[in-house]
């Protein structure tokens, strides 16, 4: 029997019609003959709601204790979608992550899957019933209770569909597919069919909010198709997969920007092996995810180091900055706050001669500045004023002809 | 170290000030030199906004599902009283039923508890926490989710000052004690300093709203003096302790009134060993839950059999009444719907006379119809139409003196 995952995001499950809605899909899906595995997010914005109500308590809430608060939403979700199911004339059973025994290390709500017992899914869909699971939460080794990251049941969908071998992966969501860019930015932009797992993980880690970077990467390592699509209509979306062949004759996939960055600037480091590997681990002890990383030498031979944080992580990073700087007795740290990131994505890239020049040039002929460049294998990234940001986007989407049907 | 159990009721937490409130009493006794575990409800109205919820989706949802949704009222309340603390400076850690290992049978919406694993209470008290555990809710031997029905934190409560040996088990709510009668309903109602189990027991499940009937046979069963207070003030409360004797000198120590009752009547039933018993085995397996049972035997050597049951349970006990009516061939049975039962508690009545009397004169002085009566040891009730009820209680309160200190 076929096994189809379906996750449902917090706009798609926001209230009791939107809730029977999916739960109609689901049944939908049943009929068919799938066994049907529905991962569900929190009611609209509520857990923006049990985060407000943390912050009228105290700013700086221990982490175990907001993720105590926070699985309640997903919590609440699963046990409605299995009454609507139920009261459908089906069986359902919600289960929470600790149930369906998702196991992550212990870092409180940022917290990584390290194994997911399969067991009670599969006794759960032999008997014929529709598993309904919260996405977002785990337990760790020791039964505390961790979340996933904002976004994160995106993961716990992907997640399930490698371990429970799933045929088919939906992510339903209030957009209806991956877009070129954001359409909110730029009217031009055109929904892709088929993307590869590079290209998304590129554009989710650039800012293009559709989808969770890990749940691309457990998508891309145990090679799960991912279905993205509206539930408001029945009209397919974009499927994210492995790389082929004609993937390849498309330069530039999307263009994506990405705002409320802080540039660091640590100038006059010491060029010797392990001083750049002794600040990022600084940096990751204090769970501050870096974003880009860019070092020269300069010509006293010393090394300038620069990375952006999201501004989030502003103060904890500074925090750690300042040891940095004492420590290697550094004149001073430049902290640029904040700044923008306009980037293009391509597979295409890797064979095509270029990209960079047409992506400066489009900028120069808007006269906004570079401030500094990164690339990768498929990935170009400028970052900019944050006041440049929505035209550059708009001129590097014109550039690569993004609104183009390829 | 004493140890000390505070349970606050939804009212005591319905806010972030209230948390705060609540959160600053634990911290007190903390420094007082206690070691403090409290004892949580859900904020406010959250337990009913969840149940509507659910009736958006369906009218009959499965109780599992009802579980799995109610229980996250607590699980909001705990991890935001565990933030409380830890902002005003001090070690605290919120644990689910499940997390403290409170173990019940497998009856959703109404589970009894079977088993309290104290450890990890112990190990957090240990390293000098203020322990916050979910109130109304534990799991199965499975790990299913369970509730203790409406009302039950105060049972989590009394359960654990029972494990754990507490020397105090402080429950706080929106009134300052327990009152001689409902004072909504008679303005002349008095707090009560002291009473026993017993007496408290009968006025509870009389429809005294205060406490949980379970809550009050655990801390008979296991010697826990159960102090009812005031979180809003600073006065003691009632304790509710062991039958001391001075008590035996108070006949009536408080009266009370049950409204929303139903009385089912069977007449006709063979006068067999066995018939009753199979009666109410049937009621028992559907878990409808049985308030008074009176039994007489006709001229015609037949019985006849009444129960009262809750308004909640009326659906599910007429389908169990008409599969008893078919199986003993009855030619009827006599729904009323509603009723309302007036009554009067006392530990006194054991070695006074003439009680029963009393109360028979003050309700026919009153002109209200008595359509049946039932006593125990220490307590007499009748049956009368509910129109009749709120004056039946202010005359019973004035016949036996309530108002006046004893």
């Amino acid at each position: 029997m076929e096994l189809i995952v379906l996750k449902f995001g917090g706009t798609s499950v926001a209230d009791a019609g939107r809730i029977q809605r999916a739960a109609r899909r689901a049944i939908n899906y049943k009929q068919q003959g799938f066994n049907v595995v529905m991962v569900v997010s929190a009611m609209g914005k509520t857990t923006d709601k049990l985060i407000a109500l943390a912050q009228e308590i105290t700013d700086d809430p221990p982490r175990r204790e907001l993720d105590m608060l926070l699985t309640t939403g997903e919590q609440v979700s699963i046990s409605l979608m299995a009454m609507a199911i139920n009261a459908a004339g089906h069986e359902a059973i919600s289960l929470t992550g600790g149930q369906v025994g998702l196991i992550t290390d212990a870092v409180h709500t940022k917290a990584r899957i390290q194994n997911i017992h399969a067991d009670r899914i599969n006794e759960e869909l032999g008997r014929g019933r529709i598993v309904i699971v919260a996405g977002f939460q785990g337990v760790d080794e020791s039964g505390e209770i961790t979340t996933l990251g904002r976004g994160a049941s995106d993961t716990t969908a992907v997640a399930l569909a490698a371990v429970l071998k799933a045929n088919r992966c939906e992510i339903y969501t209030d957009v209806d597919g991956i877009y070129t860019t954001d359409p909110r930015i730029v009217s031009e932009a055109r929904k892709i069919d088929m993307i590869s797992y590079d290209e998304m993980l590129e554009l989710a880690s650039l800012g293009a909010g559709v989808m969770h970077s890990r749940a691309i990467e457990f998508g891309k390592k145990y090679g799960v198709d991912i279905h993205v699509r509206s539930s408001f209509t029945d009209t397919l979306g974009t499927i994210i997969t492995r790389e082929v062949e004609k993937m390849e004759h498309i330069v530039v996939s999307g263009a994506a920007v990405k705002k409320d960055l802080v540039q660091f600037v640590l100038p006059g480091l010491p060029n010797h092996p392990g001083v750049v590997a002794g600040i990022f681990a600084k940096l990751a002890n204090h769970v501050v995810i870096v974003d880009d990383i860019i070092q020269t030498v300069t010509d006293g031979g010393t090394a300038s180091t620069s990375f952006t944080v999201e501004y989030s992580d502003l103060s904890e990073c500074k925090v750690v900055v300042e040891e940095i700087r004492k420590e290697y007795n550094l004149k001073e740290v430049i902290c640029t706050d904040p700044v923008a990131k306009v980037s293009v994505v391509g597979v295409g890239m890797r064979s095509h001669t270029g990209v960079a020049l047409k992506m400066f040039q489009a900028l120069a002929d808007a006269k906004v500045n570079i401030n500094a460049i990164t690339t990768s294998e498929i990935k170009i990234s400028c970052i900019i004023d944050p006041a440049d940001a929505d035209k550059a986007l708009r001129e590097v989407h014109a550039a690569f002809e993004l609104d183009k049907e390829k």
